[in-house]
């Protein structure tokens, strides 16, 4: 399918029947809106989904890993090899993502779509490779707009193949050294912040390298000029490649009526690039937390999205999305399994 | 076991084991502290609990019932007889609070330590019963000083029998129409705030109904003068029965070494008396959520306790000591079955 064509799919959310998801929470016992966020959550699934006696879903969490040639500069505290060896970490199931997933109940799907790393065949991988990694965005644009548009179909994909599979809540993940360059860029961008407002410490740069991170943004927002209002150019001048197939598994899980579960500043970064190209995809948004990392704040406030959770994680992988997921399991029992004052016989407010 | 014995088998956490805890943490394929409070929580359960290697604990939430002179006053939006409507409500497993304790994977014990009603024999049902609700505050001492330490032992009694059928992890929960006004009162008392700062809406009384109820709890404070440094006074003249177990659970499973997972406002108004009781033992505590209840934040201000979740809740009965615990399962999980740097053959930092 065109990206025409998944944008074109992309439905408003239905009022109606987050409403009437409402009344049914007013009839459980419990003071009313007593649980909070919880009963969002649920009214909020109800209407993406349109099940109004919903099951609980099987979820899935992605992990697009991919390399940024800008860690050339010096932009990231871990070396370029730990895309790879992280890669290979989540496959056999000992890093936090596969943790927290498996703590959910949720399978995780590794996803190449830019590694610098021929990592042969590997059960369970999911070859996607567009490029061995992006160019190094402060002297060269960091793909094609060709290529940027090739990782949104590439998420567009995974996306249609998981809901056909009959997955009901697809959670975004990410493994990329440098990808909070990438992501500070496109939020200062299509967020119109200065860079430093937007440029945390990643995975924990010093002063210098922050400095340093600031500078080489900076220098490629002056140099490329990326067009907010053309989220494809951002993309591809200043993106990256796990950032544009999270863009595209946003679409294309919004295209199928599936709530996609956010994890944090890099998820975020692919949210702005969706909402850019389909401003309706944002109601089938859920912020699982707020990052540590100093842009993710604006950018969720741009999006007009609240965050559930706001536990100093700065980890990515998919691990925020994974404890997003667990609460919205938890919020869709709460809508169907709790009873109603008339069914336990509890007297209502006087 | 007398008061006395348990408050002195309560020790101070060993922070040598928090640190030897973290630094297991810091061997994990991940950048330092990433997790952030994940981190945290799974280093003070190893501090409390003295277990290097720890296993998922069996967890447990004990929802305290008991009813309220004070509702008299019409401090309430909802009638007195939902009390007991909603024990056999929780006995049913129909509550948000089954609910969400089936989705952590924990069990909810309902205990009677005051409902004024005749359960007979109900299965399910501890038969802790004091005395069939408290008096009115306003006029009167909730209890005698007497009935307030009884229902301490009754809360030490059920944690220590959990403690014996090998539960290493509790959640405190409650049911008790009209507890925040009595919550509310020991809140300003220990924390020297004005009544008028630490008084909310409960489960949703209007603007005429929050000025009786800020009334009503001056009037008591008034005329019964507790004394802040002898907590037993306080939880006598203006307290709970529920609050009272609840206090005593706090502190029979501290001198147990198990954790302690705080729900909202009323489990924290139980924790000033416990921490009143004996200091040490707010080391075992985990706050579980912010509630919407207004004395809750400087409650928990007063306790140095940092909510794990934020999410508007204001049921009471356990739910958010059951989303609390799922994200205490999350951390041990965290600290016991990811990968290393060196099992997992990935470079550190540079």
């Amino acid at each position: 399918m065109s990206l025409q064509a998944v944008l074109g799919r992309i439905q408003p959310l239905d009022t109606a029947l987050r409403k009437q998801a409402q009344t049914r929470l007013d009839r459980l016992t419990k003071p009313l809106g007593s649980l909070g966020r919880l009963e969002e959550l649920a009214a909020q699934y109800v209407a993406i989904t349109g099940e109004m006696k919903p099951n609980v879903p099987r979820g899935v969490v992605f992990t697009f890993a991919a390399d940024h040639g800008v860690t050339v500069e010096g932009v990231s505290a871990y070396p370029r090899e730990v895309t790879p060896q992280m890669v290979l970490n989540f496959l056999r199931g000992g890093a936090g993502v596969n943790v927290l997933a498996r703590h959910a109940g949720v399978d995780v799907r590794v996803v190449d779509i830019g590694v610098d790393y021929e990592f042969g065949t590997v059960p369970g991988l999911f070859d996607r490779k567009i490029m061995k990694g992006t160019h190094n965005l402060m002297v060269e644009p960091a793909m094609t707009r060709s290529q940027a548009e090739q990782s949104l179909l590439v998420g567009m994909e995974l996306a249609t193949i998981a809901v056909q599979e009959g997955i009901g809540l697809i959670g975004t993940g990410e493994m990329g050294i440098g990808n909070t360059t990438p992501s500070a860029a496109i939020t200062a961008v299509m967020t119109r912040r200065s860079v430093a407002d937007v440029t945390g410490r990643g995975t924990g740069i010093d002063e210098a390298g922050h400095a340093r991170k600031v500078h080489v943004i900076q220098t490629a927002l002056d140099r490329h000029r990326p067009d907010p209002a053309d989220p494809l150019d951002v993309l591809a001048k200043v993106g990256g490649l796990e950032i544009g197939g999270l863009a595209g598994l946003i679409l294309g899980a919004a295209a199928a009526r599936i709530p996609v579960v956010l994890d944090g500043f890099i998820a975020g970064a692919a949210a702005l690039i969706a909402v850019g190209l389909q401003p309706s995809c944002r109601d089938y948004l859920i912020a699982s937390h707020r990052s540590v990392e100093e842009g993710h704040r604006a950018l969720l406030d741009h999006l007009s999205l609240k965050p559930l959770l706001d536990l100093d994680l700065r980890l990515g992988e998919g691990t925020g999305a994974c404890l997003g997921i667990n609460l919205v399991y938890a919020a869709i029992k709460i809508y169907t399994e709790m009873a109603t004052f008339g069914e336990a016989g509890v007297a209502e407010k006087t």
